[in-house]
């Protein structure tokens, strides 16, 4: 069943707040089978709300709109329902009541903003609102009914599922099926190249991407007869995903990048310590996002060079000598962390964040990165492209991977 | 100049990101005059999108798009805008050798998808993208000029301030000014109500507040006969909320709180050491993503009792005789942290994160924060409330407000 979000508010077409209501509403719609095709937000404007209303009713066939319902002259989205709907606005005695009694149920007095609350297009049912003053209320306009819902989200969320979402459920079969899996060490195209094909030989099943840097997540989804059906094939095409890709996918839902390399050093029982220079912290502030205290032991930032000998051993030879940006130092640096917290495995990560500091032989971008564990101690090193946020992320991405990897036993990419 | 926003992308419509390039691109346009109308998401269907943007060049003077320009199969932004423009669409060979530089300099190989990029509707003008592969466009349906960006945040952001603004802002006479003041210490309701009566006593001045948690920005914006008087209306406005809010308000524009710590900081001399338990390197990860090297010597992430004895020189007594989240902990770990960095000033954290490991006295959400200075050392707590990134998160800026508060000699809040 098509669905169109109409989100009202002026404050929404200048940018002052983020449109949280349309992305909330559309996920529930989504992983209700409801197939959410536009998400409009319009400034609070009688005549240009009415023309959308009749617009939109008439392309989709279910229409959700909030915001514009309080007491303040700017509110004027029942007017516009309306005008849609070529009939009178009404007071309606028993929202009214049910206004007056919460307004004085927080001490406050009623005025003609709080009473325009209880004004309603013509035949409308008025949709009870649990969390605030302002009723919602629902329309036909031709065959599509228009549910309009107050735009502070608390109450918008609640009126939603108590009220819309059991009116609207039953004409629509939910027949789609998602997986999302998360992978890390690939590119947008690079996975795309190594996908093509799955959807023709997959039939109901489409394939999306979402980068977010430096991961991509791949969703599968697939839409067929029954939900069960949908869920089958989108199984079935993730598992070719997932072979095709390899351990590039770390991932499926909600799992978090972090969260799985905590989870392989918990499997190999090892207790980790983290030596951090040019990402300043980022790394074990990426692990202790989430509960990290039975692996975790800690670690050492060390920025300057004093830190990198003082905190962690690193000598003072072999900053001289080599420099702080080298395969010595970040061996030197995991293995010191390693030493100094006494645990199985370290990780250490060394370089040029930029925008400065660069130099002809070791430029903006440089990172060396090591691993010391029980076998001995790996330095890799890749010259990153990008801001300096981007820099970091990625370097931690490297060095986070570099340890789940040995952890695993996976072999390197 | 009234403007339409048109952001592409099925994870939009299925409510699986919330559209924040919208509301960045209304505020950045709303600040430099121009009247956003309308913002619509819709999925990546080509007919469908197509159709979008022949209605809104039909009722809008200017329409930007975001999104579907990348490499995969669902990208179809461009062959959209070649459909509503009734052209072909064209391999454009100086685009295609600009994507194969970049492309190449990451190391990679070109292939059909990023190709795929190369290819915009006959006659569009290209605009080149300095953060990622896919440039954007530009073209003209009827009067309207209508530009394509890539949907990446970073690369959509960089590239309307670069490539947009400039070729739109001359059609758009500015009579509005904006000063955005940057705050920290108070809650939305406070602020608003500290700042009842400015509008009034300000004609042409409203306030509009912003959170970005734990900070509150308040945007003074100003609409007068020309920019020059709105600037002054701003300006005017923007000192009386200064006078009122007080040291509350840190900074303005784009400045962020870690870098004012950092300014005050090394305008009183002070090279810092930090010591983090509950916050897990984020206070450190703040700092440094601004350069820092200059006065961040480094410190350490001690998230085990055994690194806090180790690394700090904590006292087991002191850990076994009042746990290691109590005052004397959290002193004994700035004062290990300066000791052992040899830095003039350490700042340290240590609290209970959540979501699990409160007790009856000692409760998820309590946090002991510190700073060793040559005066003395200061420990305060409080108990946050909230998930355990916000509770990491306030814990961190309690403790940079501390830190920038003693070094700059300002009082305590």
């Amino acid at each position: 069943m098509t669905v169109a979000l109409l989100s009202i508010g002026t404050e929404l077409t200048r940018g002052e707040i983020v449109n949280t209501n349309a992305s909330w509403l559309a996920s529930e719609l989504s992983a209700s089978g409801f197939n959410v095709l536009a998400a409009e937000a319009l400034p609070d404007d009688l005549e240009v709300v009415a023309g959308a209303l009749k617009r939109l009713a008439q392309t989709y066939r279910l229409v959700i709109v909030t915001g514009g319902l309080g007491p303040t002259t700017d509110d004027l989205t029942a007017a516009a329902a309306a005008r849609a709907a070529g009939v009178e606005l009404v007071r309606d005695e028993s929202a009214m009541l049910a206004v007056r009694r919460r307004v004085e149920s927080f001490g406050k007095t009623m005025n003609a903003g709080l009473e325009k609350q209880a004004d309603f297009p013509a035949g409308a049912e008025t949709l009870p609102n649990s969390n605030g003053t302002a009723p919602g209320f629902s329309i036909q306009l031709g065959d599509t009914p228009v549910f309009f819902l107050p735009g502070v989200p608390r109450e918008m969320k609640r009126m939603f599922t108590e009220q819309v979402l059991p009116r609207v459920r039953p004409q629509a079969p939910n027949n789609t099926f998602q997986v999302r899996l998360r992978t890390y060490g690939l590119g947008e195209s690079s996975i795309g190249q190594a996908l093509e094909g799955i959807e023709a030989a997959h039939p109901g099943v489409t394939l999306g991407y979402r980068i977010q840097f430096p991961e991509v997540d791949v969703k599968v989804h697939a839409r067929a007869t029954s939900q069960s059906t949908a869920r089958e094939a989108a199984m079935r095409a993730a598992e070719e995903v997932k072979s095709r890709l390899g351990d590039v996918v770390y991932g499926t839902g909600d799992e978090s990048f972090p969260e799985i390399v905590g989870r392989a050093l918990r499997a190999r029982g090892w207790r980790l310590a983290v030596a951090e220079s040019c990402t300043g912290g980022l790394v074990m502030h990426l692990l202790t996002s989430f509960p990290a205290s039975d692996y975790l032991i800690g670690g050492a930032v060390t920025y300057a060079n004093s830190a990198k000998s003082r905190l962690l051993g690193v000598f003072e030879d072999t900053l001289r000598g080599h420099g702080a940006v080298s395969t010595e130092v970040a061996a030197e640096m995991a293995e010191g962390a390693r030493r100094l917290c006494e645990c199985e495995v370290a990780l250490s990560i060394t370089g040029i964040a930029g925008p400065t500091g660069g130099t002809a032989t070791k430029p903006v971008g440089l990172v060396y990165w090591g691993v010391a564990h029980p076998g001995g101690t790996i330095v890799r090193d890749r010259i990153f492209v990008g801001s300096r946020d981007e820099v970091q992320l990625a370097a931690a991405y490297a060095g986070l991977d570099l340890l789940r990897r040995t952890a695993a036993g996976l072999p390197e990419r």
